[in-house]
């Protein structure tokens, strides 16, 4: 009998379907389910953006093939708004579009990393991310976060980390799972160190558009010197717009990066699905107070998250950001598994377990709080402190 | 500086591009250029089917994250489908649905080979499969198809590259680029080789609905004792529905196969797009007539084909059939690439050259008469008739 790539094989299931199956069986005592698990807006896509895309997706200008890089409409729009959002000199030229984040991670990492290749991922990563090197079968080394410090990524650590060996460093800010922020300036040193040793950077900014605060820019690595050699920027459509069924992602980076993430494109499906693309292309400048009026609800979650969890016996934060937030539980003779699961079925909290995201991590579990509202994010407190743990 | 993976650096360009800039350097001197490059249905979805995708696309029901495997509705509808294609106990359990064909391939591929094991392929064969396989770091091996047998395999040929090394064989019947169908007798020794030596078969059947043949099952391979842990079906809704701009496609195989291929899949793209699939599952029983229609239509345009080459001064057909011709030329002193490039540029027509699908296949060019109505195919005969060949 023919056997199974082994790097395949050796992959556990993927989790989200698991934790899932945890809350089906959820008896609803304590009310209803509060989904903190998968990243999903708690709000729908906005009237204007679904009006787009049942209008595009009707439509015979977008059923043939198109460019493999994107549509030039949405990749002018996004470029346009990356140049504003970095204030710096980008535009179509610099733009890949992919079908979601995860896509445009596993194009990024093929184009710069191979089969025994090494690259460098924090830890706790965002679990996609790991699986899709393991997959590749390329090697992955873990630079700790401190978790003394917010889970801020350690500077001496990376350093340390990044051998000669290493061809990439794979960030999330904020973070995936732990909902930090990280700063310009650490943004800037870091890219520093990989420029200075010949190491990509890739940085995730899927949760760009929930940063606590309005207007300031995320950092200014667009804008340094020599950032074409050196920087890969990830970006998803999915939580901004609300529309992840749509599948629609991006690569902001050189015309270089680009052509080699072209290629693997085509291999892996030919062109992001389209109509899509036309109605994010103007839903992008139309829907931006929307989605700042999003981010500040989103910011009130936080708040909200915060007041639930001050003073709660033993339940702590370990990060608090944009999205998510990692909680550290009060159960240390227990995995992180053991509780996630237990808070699903008798507490009807669905969460996902730090041992997820990588190795020491069962300490703690990530919240997506903003999958929910404040009101519902208030009854977290009694659900917490009435859970007793796993049996 | 950083460097890219050797493996994707190393591939060349995607082809289609390339060709269609030849195209632009058309003068328009002999008519409307004659597009039979890439394999793109040359009449529209059905306002049926485009209803369903505006409505679908608009509604709140599928913008969230979907099922990794796809749809429930799709899977049925799908499996109900290939089991009266095929006469077998086929259901939803044993499809896997992708963003189009080539994402079935590479996930496929990545399911049961790695970097450094080799998959046999035949020569030609449809370059992105080439190409997937090549920037994963799997070895390819070529087994030829014999020229003066209308391009079908040679069996011999396939048995002695099958070497122990081998994880699988790659087939496509219909072929891509040939258009040679074939028989399910052959198609039953070949999977009967697989199943002896241990090797997956991955059968491309993208083209399945242009077969020239109504109502005749393609093969029984999915009726064969064992077939679970030897065969792996691939399929496209791009052409029988003419939406390859929404990217689906689908996999048929074991559940064990499908479990690997998710976790592939969710790595790739977490779910394939959702609001195609929940159109694409009402269209499939509702569209079959004007589906057979199309069937006819497209054998309407392979008569077409053969009338118009008979006799022509040094053309000749190399194979016809489904969707596809492979076309040898006058031209022995000149590259495959050269012809087509001319050809585009001096006499509006617009195909591929041998040379994309493999070594050794310099004297063909891969015409895809079934994107042009048989009036076009008509005018074909007149401007190869003109055409003085490369200078």
């Amino acid at each position: 009998m023919p056997r199974f790539n082994p790097l395949v094989a050796n992959l556990a299931a993927p989790p989200i379907p698991t934790v899932f199956a945890w809350g089906r069986s959820y008896d609803g005592s304590k009310g209803p389910m509060i989904d903190l698990s998968q990243a999903v807006p708690g709000y729908p896509a906005h009237p204007e953006m679904l009006r787009r895309l049942g209008e595009y997706a009707a439509s015979t200008a977008y059923t043939g093939y198109g460019p493999i890089e994107g549509e030039d409409a949405l990749r002018q729009a996004y470029g346009a708004h990356v140049a504003s959002v970095y204030g710096a000199a980008l535009g179509a030229e610099n733009i890949h579009v992919t079908a979601g984040c995860n896509q445009a991670f596993i194009c990024a990492a093929m184009a710069v990393a191979g089969a025994g290749d090494t690259v460098l991922m924090t830890d706790p990563y965002y679990f996609n991310q790991e699986t899709t090197l393991a997959m590749l079968g390329v090697k992955v080394r873990l630079a700790p976060c401190d978790p003394d410090n917010g889970f801020q990524p350690d500077l001496a650590a990376i350093e340390a980390a990044m051998t000669p060996d290493v061809r990439a460093l794979a960030l999330v800010s904020p973070n995936n799972p732990t909902g930090a922020v990280y700063s310009p300036e650490l943004l800037s040193t870091v890219f520093d160190l990989c420029q200075a040793r010949g190491v990509w950077l890739i940085l995730d900014e899927t949760y760009r558009d929930f940063l606590p605060e309005a207007g300031v820019r995320p950092h200014g690595l667009f804008d340094k010197a020599g950032w074409q050699d050196t920087l890969i920027g990830l970006y998803s459509f999915s939580k901004a717009f609300c529309i992840p069924g749509h599948r629609l992602g991006a690569i902001t980076a050189s015309p270089s990066v680009v052509e080699q993430v072209a290629k693997v494109m085509d291999n892996v499906q030919i062109c992001p699905p389209r109509s899509p693309q036309a109605a994010v292309a103007e839903a992008l400048p139309l829907l931006s107070t929307w989605r700042e009026e999003n981010r500040l609800e989103i910011a009130r979650r936080a708040t909200a998250l915060k007041e639930t969890m001050e003073g709660l016996n033993g339940w702590s934060i370990g990060a608090v950001g944009a999205y998510f937030s990692f909680i550290r539980h009060p159960f240390p003779e227990r995995t992180s598994t053991e509780v996630a699961e237990r808070l699903a079925k008798e507490a009807g909290i669905l969460c996902l377990p730090g041992s997820y995201f990588g190795p020491g991590q069962e300490r703690y579990l990530r919240f997506a709080f903003a999958n929910a509202g404040a009101p519902t994010i208030g009854l977290l407190r009694q659900r917490l402190q009435e859970f007793g743990g796993p049996v």
